[in-house]
Order: structure tokens, then sequence, then C-alpha cells
């Protein structure tokens, strides 16, 4: 096996599955939350205002761990350093 | 095994498994989300329009992170940059 | 083991795969959501209209991840990429 | 091994696997809708019709990812497009 | 080892397999709705029929999961297509 | 290792497994749905007879799946059609 | 490794193995509907007979998962037919 | 590796995880109905009799399973039939 | 590696893990029962002597398994039957 | 596999599987105290400033570990001082 | 590797993994009686006596199994007969 | 693969592992810290000050183990003493 | 490898898994006694005293079995009985 | 592979691992502590002295698991004897 293709082979299968994995916490995180804010506006439907306020400015900070995980999930397969020294090299 | 068939042995697995795992939080909180919904609006109906504006708003926040792994998953099928690049060296 | 057979291979193991863990999260919410609104119907009869339309509406969004899992399947076996074009390559 | 024996057996497990597993998410689903259904008929005796029927068009949703499995398996088994090549190729 | 062995060793191990994790789901499921039935029952005695009537008619369903299961079992073992083919190639 | 040792390994361990994994499920299910008829029982005596003769129902019903299990692994035991033909095939 | 001697190995394994694990369900089990019993009587001391009676039947029932894989286990060692084939073949 | 070495090791491994494992779920088990007796006699003390009573009943049917995993244990250091074979076998 | 050491490594592993996993149910289940003891002692006094001694004969009870345990790892360590009869083989 | 593609390989795998497992933690945390906030909100609108107030500066200290992990991924795809010594000692 | 060497090797992994294993449950079961007598003494103050007296004697049995893993490894390190029968046999 | 080239991949995966799972732990218990902390605040906002100024107290001691895992992390790949003895060795 | 080597290598591995796994264990129950004790105290302030004094006893009971995982690492770094051997028959 | 090297290389994972999980217990630990401490303080603001009094006290002695394993991993990187012997070797 070459060595350009076995740093495809790493990149395709860590690219994935860092998005897989790193997506589990925010999506069950912020639907937490969400479902807390549903309750919380049954329950004092006057502060809906406040609530979803908060809600949607807490879930954009939960959120950033998943795009962290895309950011490098798209690093991988994109803008990878290790494939463009091979490559490059390859090339040389 | 060539290289082309490492490479494409690879895609396969991984972008079954990213969206398989991708998939499974967001298909967990949003339903939970959605239950607690159901539960709020029982509780208040008069608040119903805005229980089930703010809980799609919310799914679709959450839903991003299953959209990102089906992304992730048709880049590797259907645009993989490893890909490209390994047929047009076979084929050079 | 020749390419395609490897190829081939690869492709069965993860389509079942995708569909079989891919629909453990689709099924187990949507059944929660479910029995939520069944509690809730019990709790608010009069709002059974609003609650069962809610439910619906949101359980296609939770299947909808399911879905993905059933495409990445169907096009693993069906419309599979790597396997036309390795079959294209084995008849030239 | 024969290739024609590795997509066989392949099949085999992929196919059994997949119902195996595919199957757990429903089950315990569908019985936990129905434990609350049967909690809310106690508890709310003159809305049993609309529970019931609500119940009974929820299952039939749940069970459509067991169905989806079972799908998948019937196709690796009977009517898999791999196994009718390797065959079609090994007759030629 | 002869690919007939093979496919044999592959079917047995995936029958048993498949019979043992897909009847863990319904079984835990029928028990919790019974469960559930039980306790209705004892709170609102009147309804004893209805609850009875629905909950069979929904372990029925709950129990079908399990069959999948069973079905996929017994094709393996008696009715496996890949072992038909590998026989008839053996004796011909 | 002769092919009949091998099928005869398979079969054993199997067999084994099988019951032990199909086993916990209907174990675990039935004694909670037990426990909440002696719960029920405490709290309505005067429904004890349909409380039990709807328990013993439905566990034979939840039993079921074990039942299953035995039954697939006494074919492995004491009915393997693939053994069968081994043996048959060695005294040919 | 003659192959005596590995069916020998394969059946000392499965038989502890099914004992081992085919117990925990029960034993679980048993202690739950024995832990709710003793609850059931402190609350309902009148109806101490129903209760312990219900108990020891459903005992009997869960006990019989306990008793198929001590049976499984017992054939295994003492009435294995791969091990006496083996061994009438060995002697032949 | 003599084969009497081999059936020996295997023994030894076995005896030791088959009580390992087969002895913690009568303990949990026995010790959760031991805690609900000693909240029931706290609830109920005229009725500490019957409860106690119960008690070692069921808890001697729960401590079965442990016996039966005991029972294989000893079985596969002190009486194995596979070891007495070999030693026979060994000896002539 | 000759056959003492293989038998000696078994037996020096098995007896520890036997030890360590066997003892973890035990301890985890006394303590159990340890705390509702004191539960109940504090909820009922005048009680506090039944409760102490069906505590102590309980625990006595769910000790044995531990018991069990220690036993086979010191058979294993000190009186083990397979390494009497390889050093009495290896004497000869 | 020269020297450099082994770092290179290394350094991907860790890169991904640190930001995807270093993310859960601090998303599943923040989604916790994001849900609690909501609910507090609802229960004292009063406080909501200072809810929030502690709500962000909580959240910030939380995603410091977050943070960590991207630091450290980003230091091995991008300031990896290992693969600048090996680039250096292949350049030389 | 010479049988010396193996043999210990074996015996510190396994000491060390037997008491911390084996150390789990009796931290973990006596901080949970620890912390029950302290809500059983703050609920009833006037038994603190017989609260504390029966905690410390239930917390020395549930360290009897701690100390059970702490002989085995001590005697696996210190006194062990495989070790000393192998140096004897080594210095004959 | 050379010494050098082991313990530099040998590092990387360390560090990264080091700080991934090491982050966990302080991130979801500060987190719950955090929860509780609002909840406080809006059971007793008039203790607001004496409560943030213990949380984050506390929070700093919980930061500590991250920190812990940060330092080693560090110390692994900017300060690695075995890394500077096998390039002062390589240098010689 | 050296037998010297060898030893030392698992010397370290087991003295750091023993200390990291024989900890988690205790510091999980001594937080859980002290949050207990925290709550007990602000519901009977007037038994401040009992309760801690009792918190502190119990506590250095719960740190034994870390006290023994420490003591056994320290042991297999400094005190290694096996080392010891092994190095005065090197130098012999 | 030199020893020297296998020492480094065992030192940095075992060092590494004993920090990143002796570390999960403490900070769940006394995140919960501090957690109970703050509903504690909520509950009794008058004992707010006498709760974080004790609380420091306990969270310093549930860190003190946590140092255990820092000490341990930082003797493994900068205070290895088994480091030390082999380069004392290597040098003579």
């Amino acid at each position: 096996m070459t060595e350009l293709t076995l740093i495809a082979v790493t990149s395709i299968i860590t690219a994935g599955l860092t998005m897989a994995i790193g997506g589990l916490g925010p999506a069950l995180g912020e639907a937490r939350a969400l479902a807390q804010a549903l309750s919380a506006i049954a329950q004092q439907p006057d502060e809906a205002n406040t609530i979803t306020r908060t809600l949607f400015v807490g879930m954009a900070m939960v959120e950033s761990t998943a795009i962290y995980s895309l950011v490098i999930s798209m690093i991988l397969i994109f803008a990878n350093p290790f494939w463009d020294y091979a490559i490059s090299r390859a090339g040389g």
C-alpha cells in the first residue's frame, strides 16, 4: 500500500467517525434543553420570550462543539496538511 | 488489493457508519423534545402555538447534526477527493 | 480475493448494519413520543386533535433519520458508484 | 475460499444480524407505547377509542423501521445483486 | 475448509444469534406491557375487557419482530438458498 | 481440523449461547410482570382472579421467545441438517 | 490438537458460560418478584396467602429458563452427541 | 501443548469464570430482596414472621442458580468426564 | 512454554479474576441491604432488634456466593488437581 | 511504511478522536445546565438576570475543556513537533 | 521468554487487577451504606448510637470481600506456590 | 520503524486520549454543579452571592483534574523526557 | 526482549492501571457520602457534629480500598520481588 | 525495538491513561458533592459556614485519589526506577 493511499484511507475513516461521534453529544444535549424549554413555556407562558431567547443563545453555544467536530472533519477531507505534503512529495 | 479498491472499501464502510451512528443522537433527541411538547400542550393548551413553533425551530437545529453526518456520508460516496485523485492517477 | 468481491462484501455488510443501527434511534424515539401522546390525550381529551397532529408531523421528522439510513443502504446495494466503476473496469 | 462462498457467507451473517439488531428498537418501542396506552385507558376509559386508534397508527409507523430491516435482510438472501452478478460471472 | 463447511458453520452461528438477540427485545417489551396491563386492571377493574383486548392485540404486534427473527433463523437452517446452491454445485 | 469437527464445535457453542442469551429477556420480563401482578393484587384484592389469569396467559406469550431459543438450540444439537449432511457425506 | 480434544474443550467452555450467563436473568428476576411480594405482604397482610401462592407459581415459571440453561449445560457435559460420535469414530 | 494440558487449562478458566459470573446475579438479587424485607418489616412489624419466612424460602430459590453454577464448576474441577477420558487414554 | 508453566499461569489469572469479579456482587448487595436496614431502623426504632437480626442472617446468605468464589480461588491456588497431576507426571 | 507516513496517520486519527470524544462531555454538560437554567427562569422570573449571567459564565468554564481538546487537536494537525522534527530530518 | 519470567509477569498483572477490580464493589457499597447512615441520623438523631453501631459492623462485613481480594493479591506477590515451585526447579 | 518514530507516535496518541478522556469527568461534573447552582438561586435568590462564590471555588477545584490531564498532555508533546533522551542519543 | 524489560514493562502498566481503576470506586463513593452528609446537615443542623464525625470515620474506611491499590502500585514499582529476583539473577 | 524504547513507550502510555482514568472519579464525585452543597445552602442558608467547611475538607479527601494517580503518573515520567536502571545498564 503506497503511503498516499494510507493517508487517504485514514483521513476518510477519521473524518466520518469524528462527525458521527462528535455530533451525538450536541444532538442529545440540545434536544434536552429544548424539551425543558417547552416545559418551561407551558409552566410560565409570560416568560416565553426570555426563555426562547436564552434557549437559542445556549443552543448555539452547545452547537459549537458539533461545529468543532465538523471543522476537524472538513480539514481532514479538504485541507489536510499531511495529504498536501504527501502529494507534493509524490509529485516531486 | 489495489489502492483504488482500498479507498472504495473504506469509503463505503465509513459512509454507512457515519450516517448510522450520527443519526442516533438527533432521532432520540428530537423524539424527546417532541414528547415534551405533547405533554406541554396537554398541560397548557392555550400556548399550543408558541410551543409548536419553538418545537419545530428547535428540532430543525437538532436535525442539523444529522444533516452534517449525511453531508459527510454523501461527500464520501459521491464527491470523495481522495477517490478522485486516485482515479485520475490510475487513468494517467 | 478479487477486488470486485471485496467491494461486494463490504457493501453487503455496511448496508445491513447501517439500516440496523440507524433504525434503532428513530424506533425508540418515535415510540417514546407516541407514548407521551397517548398520555397527553388521556389527560386532556379536548386537545386530541392538536396532539395527534403535532405527533404525526413530529414523527415524520424523526423518521427522516431512518430514511437517511435507508437511502444510504439502498445506494450501497443498488447504486453504488464504487461497484459500478469496478464492474466497468472489469469489463474493459 | 472462492468468491461465491465469501459473498454467501457475508450475506448470511449480515441478513441475520440486521434483522436481530434492527428488531430490538421497534419491539421495545412499541411495547412502551402499548404500556402507556393501557395506562391511559385505565385513566380515561371514555377516550379508549381515540387512544387505541392513535396507538395502532403510531405502532404501524414504528413498525416501519423493523420492516426496513426485514426488507434489507430479504434482499440480501433472495435478491442480492452482488450474488446474482457473481453467479452469472461464474456461469459465464 | 471446504466451502460447504464454511457456509454450514456460518449459517449455524447466525441462526442461533439471530434468534437469541432478536428475542430479547420482544420478551422485555411484552413483559413491560403485560406489567402495565396488570397495573391498569388493578386501577380500573371495570375496563378489564378493553385492557386485555388491547393488550393481546398489541402483544401480537410486538411478537411480530420476534417472528421475523425466527423466520430468518429457520430460513437459514432449512431453506438456505446459498447452501442449496453450494450443494447443487458440489453434486454437479 | 476436519470439517465434521468444525461443524460440531460450532453447533456446541451456538447452542449454548443461544439458550443463555435468549433466556435472559424472558426471565427478566416475566419476573417484572410477576412483580407487578403481586403489587396489583395487594392493591385490588378483589380482582385477584382476573389479574392472575391475565398474568399467566401473558407469561406464556413472553415464554414463547425463550421456547424459540430452546427450539433452535435443540435443533442445532439433535437435528442439525448441516451435521446430518456432513455425516452422510463422510460415510459415503 | 486432535479433534476429540477440540470438542472437549469447546464443550467445557460452553457448558460453563451457558450456566453462568443463563442464570443471571432468573436470579435477578426472581429476586425482583420476591422483593415485590414482601412489599405487597407488608401493604396487604390479609392477602398473604394469595400473594405467596402466585409468587411461587410465577417463580417456578421464571426458574424454567434457568433450568433450560442447566439442561443444555448438562447435555453438553454428559450426553453430548458430537462427543459420542467422535469417540465412536476414534474407537472404530 | 499436549491435549491433557489444554483440557486442564480450559477447565480451570471455565470453572473460575462460571462461579464468578454465575454468583453475581444471586448476590445482587438476594440482597435486593433482603433490603425490601427490612423495609417491609419496618413498615408492618406485625407481619415480621410471614415476611422473614417468605424471604428465606424465596432466597433459597434464588440461591439455586448460584448452586447450579457451583455444581458446574465443581464438576469441571473434580469430575470432568473429558479429563477422565483424556487421562485414561494417556494411560492406555 | 512447558505445560507446567501454562497451568500455573492459567491458575494464577483465574484465581485472581474469580475473586475480583465474584466479590463485586456480594459487596454491592450487602451494602444495599445494610443501607436499607439503617433506613428501616431510623423509621421504626422499636424494631431495631428484628431488623438487625434479619439483616445479619441475610448478609451471611449473600456472603455465601463470595465464599464460593473464594473457595474456587483457593482450590485453584493450593489444591489444584490439574497442577498436582502435572507435577506428578513431571516427577515421574 | 515510511516513518513520516506513520506519524501523519497517527496524528490524523488522534486529532479526530480527541475532538470527537472531548466534545461529548461539554456538549452534554452545557445542555444540562442550560435546561436547568430555563427551568429556573420559569420558576423565578425575577431572577432571570442573575441566572443567565451565572449560566453563561459557568458554560464558558465548562466549554474550556472542549477548548483544551480543540487545542490539542489543532496542535497535532498544524504545529506537531514530532512531525516538524521528522520533516526536518527527512529533508536533511 | 523463560518460564520464570512468564509466571512473574502473570502474577504482577493479576495481583494489580484483582485489587483494583475487587476494591470497586466494597468502596461503592460502603459509601452507599455510609450515606444512608448519615441520612438516617439526620432523620432520627436519637437512634444515632444504634445506627452507627450497625453501620460499622456491616461495613466490616462488606470490607471482607475487599480483604479477600487483598489476600489473593498478596499471596500472588509474596507467597505464590507456583513461583516457589518454579524457582526451586530453576535452582535444582 | 525507528525508535524515534515509535516514541513520537505513542506520545501523539497518548496526549490526545489523555486530554479527551480526562476532560469528560470535569465537563460533566462542573455542568452538574452549575445546573444545581442555578436551581438553588431560583429557590433562594437572597443567597445568590454565597451560592455563586461557593460554585466558582468548587468548579476551580473540579477543573483541577482537567488541568492535571492537560499538563500530562503538554508534557508528553513539548517536554517529553523519553523523546529528549532518544533525540540526544540519535544525535550522538 | 529480555526478561528484565518484560517484567519492567508489565510492572509499569499494572501499577498505573491498578491505581487508576482502584481509585474510581473510593472517589465516587466518598463523594456520595459527602453529598449526603451536606444534605443531612442542612436538614438537621443540630446533629452536625455527629454527622461529620461519622462521615470522616466512614470516609477513612472507604479510603482504605484506595490505599490498598496504592500499596499494590507502590510495591510493584519500588519493592517488586519478581524484579529483585530478576536483577539478582541478571547480576549473577 | 530496543528495550529502552519499549520502556519509554510503556511509561508514556501508562502515565497518560492513569491520569485520564484516575481523574474521572474525583471530578465526577467532587462535582456531585458541590452540587449537593449548593442545594443545602439554598435550603438552610444559616448553616452555610458549616456546609462549605465540611465540603472543602471532604473534597480535599476525594481529591486525594486524583493526587495518587498524578503521583503515579509523575513517577512514571520523571522518576521511573525501571527506566533509570535501563539507562544505567545501557550506559555501562
